[in-house]
């Protein structure tokens, strides 16, 4: 697998009565996949993962699996607590088409998980996966943070492909890329937080999954080309540009804010579920200024 | 429901190839029956709900329930981070004889938790529950913490009927205990911290959750009846002599450690699911030496 | 040295044009020193020690110990970041004449102050200095714990009288407590946090330090000796009162509404020095109806 | 005043009795202005400034003013708890013939360190100062974050030239580089983590205060210019080499290790002040590794 470019992580669009609706899923999909995206990150932290059951999940794979290309890549979240349960989701999304699997840190039960827990989880889901997996972490998120050396010992397992940082961290990052280095396997280290996608880029971050890439996924991809172009003026230009609207969709506003941005530009993003709420109107109010100042002409 | 009295958050006991011990499981429960412990709470945190999928906990409460005397009462953790989830197990609960449910505080996106989203997510639950709903904050292991304005909204829904406060923070017991005294209806307020029993109790808790209570129960009915009873100098005095246990099986060493000292007195304790792991050596030795100093012989 | 009973950690009121107010600080410490308080502990967090400078603090110790009758204590708080500094600042404090001192954790380069760092630091404080020491834990406060094995090590030194635990942690008085006793001198714990008085005292702590207490000290008086008598349904009640006011003058709005409450009761609390600025309105009405709450009718 | 370039947060050496090292303090200074650094920041956390007493502190900016030659700077580190004595060692430090100052963010009473306290704050400083100030902002040494909007608020003050972000979060930098671009007047951004200047230089940044350039100066402004010249292939390269030691000085060993490593390299460290302990030897021993991995054989 070579891993590369910009995956957005994509929301769960609900019905009315809080169904799966599978037909706006397939309709977003569809029409991410029009765009340069590398691919599709379903069913990750975005996607209210924590708050999809496992049936649905499995359409959601199946679904989406139907509108990403094979030259493209389909990755799904298949993070749970327990390691049994993780690679029961791995070896389903495998089943499902999943080109691979990106696994979240586990965190209950956050005072055990050390470094020795995090390389039992993630070496067991690794040998009983199909497909190459992706260790995903995210300490502000989850509340938990895989250690350096956890990172290392897991990285030259001959089925973990990379790892997702995501919070901000670009000295993270830029760790894992420098003991990469040293591997005689590749390690792709993608980068989890649209702020510093430039940096990530420069620091040797082969890509991106971000949030406000489902809602502008072309200037996502057009920074993360400047970026690899060594075009880093104009790089850090549209990274200036691009920053408050991907802070609005993440840390500022959260899920809620994501969907809302998606139904101005024209996808389905629809209500979360309980318990969260549905963006307020202060929050689209902003959300419509940030997608004006980048030229985009909300259209609801 | 009238709430008072020790209850044990058992622990689900897993055969050597990782699937629910069920007979072990049984016999547990029994022998928690012989005692003098209030009833029983399964699915719990201790019970390492989290790992376990929807299937095994229908069974676990069924199988429990048949140990569980009608006079006494069994609780069952029902808790999920989607409302949604929550209902469905919560319902199910009931329907497998629950008493009451002991809902956690939903925690995945953490920074979107505030008052507003546990209110939303309580009283949805409370409306659809067909038994008591009992609120579990506990930020220290969850990573987020209700607001006692929050509470104080919730206490009085005519079916939620207390709260269990965990994590040892005494002052958090008493405020909910003062907000209780203006209700027209009953709120219990439960210890979930053994280290501040005596004081919890002194303070206006009813009762207490507590993990040291699986692996001397007799003890701690004995300090909560002291306590009561206003024999506070032997209260202390009992007190201090369990909280270097009641500490080992939860803050100090978690799960693994309580599994462990559950064989150690006779009980089925076992492994814990992946990542946890088992308690190491030193741990046991730990475990035994303070069961040892509380008069206890290990069996094991 | 003996150690009991309920402290006000003294404001510094300061003049208009931000000079330290003497005449204030004199009358208030002789209005204190009517009432049944044990002593006063000057140059404490209350005191902004922190805003105050060398020249400074020993007029306060001087000027407040004219007024402290030789029968009760005046303790002083010396905690500087090094040890150098607190080992000056704690001689020039015996030689005004304190009677023993209050030294904070130290908190500068906080992922340096290990175990090590506190033995060695105290150490070196109460092997220089010519009056018992107190030792001072606030981590939500400082931002830094001292370890409860730290405790214990500089627990044994014949100079180190006793803890002033603050932050409402009951746990770590009560381990404080069970400590002590196996000691062949006297150890003695203090509550630093007036919300869990009663449980402290309960718990074995032998008094109070506490912010309310500057505000009414006769009700933390009688807390104290309803909870020293076993009248815990008196004591209980009495603490549900008090909480409120304790809880605005510290961890809700600070030293600012500390200095606005002692304002209303009649004493000179005035402006704090910058960056902090005095309560706003709302605070001050807040106050005034909790104060009214405890049938005290604000004078101001 | 023009602010670009890499500058080393001087150490405070301190003699065998603990008191100022005058000859090393100055020979050091000597030493470092013979490098292309840009100048020296003296007084800094680096320089132990939290130990230092106010007459040392004088002496310390007198001597390292007659080495610092007028066309390179010395900012000195005034910061303190209150403003009162905030501006007291600024005008001090001015008088003693600093160009700038660089004043840590107010940090005492954390919970009431919100936006208008550190407005207040910077304000009356920059107010009252003869020489241009700059905001230092260090969440994970200080315990306190200066929000966004404070920064934004001050950087309009004629008299704040710049701010020096610490810690590691890019994404800090890069708003403040992005909101400085708005502003009439300059705002100078100043990374303070070395693991991340080269990312902080592309994203904006003008310059660095690094503890890692106080041991290889050369080095540091080498990476420097190869940001700055956008050879960035070059600079990554030099950043991975460069990282592991910058770590060591800062975040894993601190103030102890910074001082080891100088002894290492010919420059005078020496002990730091307790409660502060020297680097044990294995700490050293890595320092060596470290130093010897970027081809600089250890002296010492």
């Amino acid at each position: 697998m070579q891993l590369s470019g910009i995956f957005p992580p994509i929301v769960t669009p609900f019905t009315t009565d809080d169904e799966l609706d599978e037909r706006a899923l397939r309709e977003n999909a569809r029409r991410w996949m029009r765009t340069r995206l590398a691919g599709i990150v379903t069913l990750g932290t975005n996607g209210e993962s924590a708050y999809v059951d496992e049936d649905e999940a499995d359409r959601i794979v199946a679904i989406v699996r139907e509108e990403v290309p094979r030259q493209k890549l389909l990755i799904v979240g298949t993070g749970r607590d327990s390691t049994r349960a993780t690679i029961a989701a791995t070896q389903r999304a495998a089943a499902c088409g999943a080109d691979a699997v990106l696994v979240r840190a586990p965190s209950f039960f956050k005072s055990q998980m050390n470094a020795g827990a995090f390389v039992r989880h993630y070496r067991a889901v690794a040998d009983a996966s199909p497909v190459p997996v992706l260790l995903y972490n995210f300490p502000a998120g989850f509340g938990v943070d895989i250690p350096g050396a956890a990172i290392e010992e897991l990285a030259s397992h001959s089925n973990i492909a990379g790892i997702k940082q995501s919070g901000g961290d670009l000295g993270k990052i830029a760790d894992d890329v420098a003991m990469a280095r040293a591997l005689s396997k590749p390690f792709f280290v993608i980068c989890g937080a649209a702020p510093i996608l430039h940096a990530a880029i420069l620091s040797g971050a082969v890509g991106g999954i971000l949030a406000v890439a489902c809602v502008v996924p072309d200037l996502c991809v057009e920074l993360y080309d400047l970026a690899r172009a060594g075009r880093h003026d104009e790089a850090r230009e549209l990274q200036q540009q691009l920053t408050p609207l991907a802070k609005s969709v993440t840390s500022a506003f959260g899920v809620p804010a994501l969907k809302a941005a998606l139904d101005l530009v024209g996808y389905t993003g629809g209500a979360p579920r309980s318990p969260l709420a549905p963006a307020p109107a202060e929050t689209v109010a902003t959300l419509r200024g940030q997608l004006h100042a980048l030229g985009i002409v909300a259209t609801a």
